[in-house]
């Protein structure tokens, strides 16, 4: 039998049950937006809390948010749907929705990653470093680099690698790629969740490009947490390595002041036509 | 407002509609199956064939996939709830089930990748190539280099680099990578569901690692299809940066003969503790 046979569907012959589902109410935060749309990390930690607590599992180990419509401020729900609570990993579907209308939908699998959760002498290997940056000092807060910072850039502690700030000022590097450190402000904690804002925060990778792309739209987004953070600065990097069909991703990488790599992240966002 | 208030979730106070859904019948075929689990791209192949009939569009753009349980041959059933119908995008999950057990969670979005699909004069950037490798006639299939193949090894027509085989007969390379051609047997030609097929189907990259690590079962795959193949081979190469916490990634790429990046991948599994 070949492929094509091997994976043949046929209308079902039996009526699927009804799936039960938890609904919460949200709130969509003044301020946390880019021109009226709110942050997808942002968007997707708020959708990451419903999911931990409706499972009862702390930390994201691996999340997929596909991002259906902006998102602007205001009340909303998230509707969970449980689909198997296993012992190492539990996993849930969720929806951002308003007025009945799909804004975002989630897969995600939470588990534990603290002491209890994660077998000692696992195997380790690390093939990467965390990225090469200047000291915080000598890095540089869209704030003080533009004109007209965004709200957004107030609620999140970014300060760029000088070399990927240019875009700024009409004079991208070329190279499709944003380097930084990451904190929230006022000394606020960073848990595991908060690293889905992280692996979002950054101005898009394109921006340094050569290339007459504006804007680039996240159609889905994939979050692996590997580590809780540890206090401190994350340091991130996230870059693009092809732009083909109307599509770019960017994959990420953040990483602690312990030297821990936190998180891997991927995304796929749509290039809109050059209109000219 | 900090970020936790920010995220805030409270439970709901309006009850949420019961979703619709579609359901397909499937058989999970005999011989696609590592050691009695069914390849998680096959599975995957099969469950997209279900969205991609619901939802009217013929392409994964990009798909993810929660492996909750292993899979054995036999029918089956794949439930599909339609999420969102964009012009550009049409978004669903889907599940397949059996005995009302779920066993595979999907969430997808599908499109046209077609001369229809793609803008003309869209930016393009291409800033890796395919892998380097030998000649199909100097790559080495898995039943040539192995005394008791799988079942599954003749379901597809894999050539692997010589370098990356070494683990079969328990000299492993020492780099977490796999690398070599891929098509369907007999002719049968590749369409863009099968592209997530290719995406799974090479052994996994620890097994070139110099790490006790026997087996690592898929969490979740992520594939972003970025073109459909073209006639011929696909050369697919496959890598491992990081095993930490009782997990490993893989990151892969497809290219078809014509040059084009068909596909990336990238899936979290877990790494399970060392058995003594």
């Amino acid at each position: 039998m070949g492929f094509a046979d091997a994976t043949a569907v046929t209308p079902g012959t039996t009526a699927p049950p009804p799936p039960e589902l938890t609904r919460y109410d949200v709130t969509i935060a003044e301020g946390w937006d880019i021109l009226g749309n709110a942050n997808g990390g942002y968007v997707l930690s708020t959708i990451a809390r419903a999911l931990s607590t409706t499972l009862g599992r702390p930390d994201p180990i691996t999340v997929t948010a596909h991002y259906l419509r902006p998102v602007s401020a205001g009340p909303a729900v998230v509707d969970v749907e449980t689909v198997r609570i296993g012992r190492t990993l539990a996993t849930a579907t969720a929806r951002l929705s308003r007025d009945g209308s799909p804004l975002v939908e989630v897969l995600g699998a939470f588990g534990d990653l603290g002491p209890d959760g994660v077998a000692p002498g696992a195997p380790r290997l690390l093939r990467g470093a965390p990225p090469v940056l200047p000291p915080v000092e000598e890095c540089v807060s869209i704030a003080s680099a533009s004109d007209a910072p965004t709200q957004f850039s107030s609620k999140v502690d970014m300060r760029f690698h000088p070399e990927d700030l240019g875009f700024v000022h009409g004079t991208p590097s070329g190279t499709p790629r944003m380097r930084g450190w990451f904190q929230l402000p006022e000394g606020e904690p960073l848990d595991s969740i908060g690293v889905l804002l992280a692996a979002d925060a950054f101005p898009p990778t394109v921006f340094n490009a050569s290339l007459p792309v504006a804007w680039a739209p996240t159609v889905e987004l994939t979050v692996h947490v590997r580590a809780r953070p540890a206090p401190g600065w994350l340091r991130g990097t996230f870059e693009t390595w092809f732009v083909t069909g109307g599509r770019l991703e960017v994959s990420g990488e953040l990483w602690d002041e312990t030297g821990e790599l936190v998180a891997q992240s991927r995304q796929i966002a749509l290039v809109p036509r050059p209109t000219s």
